[in-house]
């Protein structure tokens, strides 16, 4: 998978948890301290994040890291 | 979980998986270029990776994004 996949693949499963708990793309960013520009520009899959804010937004969500990153 | 914690975690579990494989750090480290002083500075838990750095390394020990984030 190219890097383009990967950042895509990881904000399509951050929408995905996101709107099961029926949570907007506005409060997830106030969750996690995020501009609301930054997180559409995450989940456009546009951003190559770090481990610390993948924490962040797993915590957000109440799933673990890993059960964030299952995407492959 | 503190970051400085969650960093540490993270270089914890890829030593673990490295070492399981008999793979020096040096050889991680030519696998997804990267110097050997990062290799080392990540390993000790200094660094906050960001997915990119993070899907090279679990290419490299053959684990998935998931298999490697096992650390909660």
């Amino acid at each position: 998978m190219t890097e383009k996949e990967l950042f895509l693949k990881v904000a399509e499963r951050v929408k995905e948890l996101r709107t099961e708990k029926g949570m907007s793309q506005q409060e997830l960013a106030g969750l996690i301290d995020f501009e609301k520009s930054n997180m559409s520009r995450f989940e456009a899959g546009g951003t190559n994040p770090t481990i610390a804010t993948l924490y962040k937004i797993a915590q957000a969500l109440d799933v673990t890291l890993s059960e964030l990153l299952m995407i492959e």
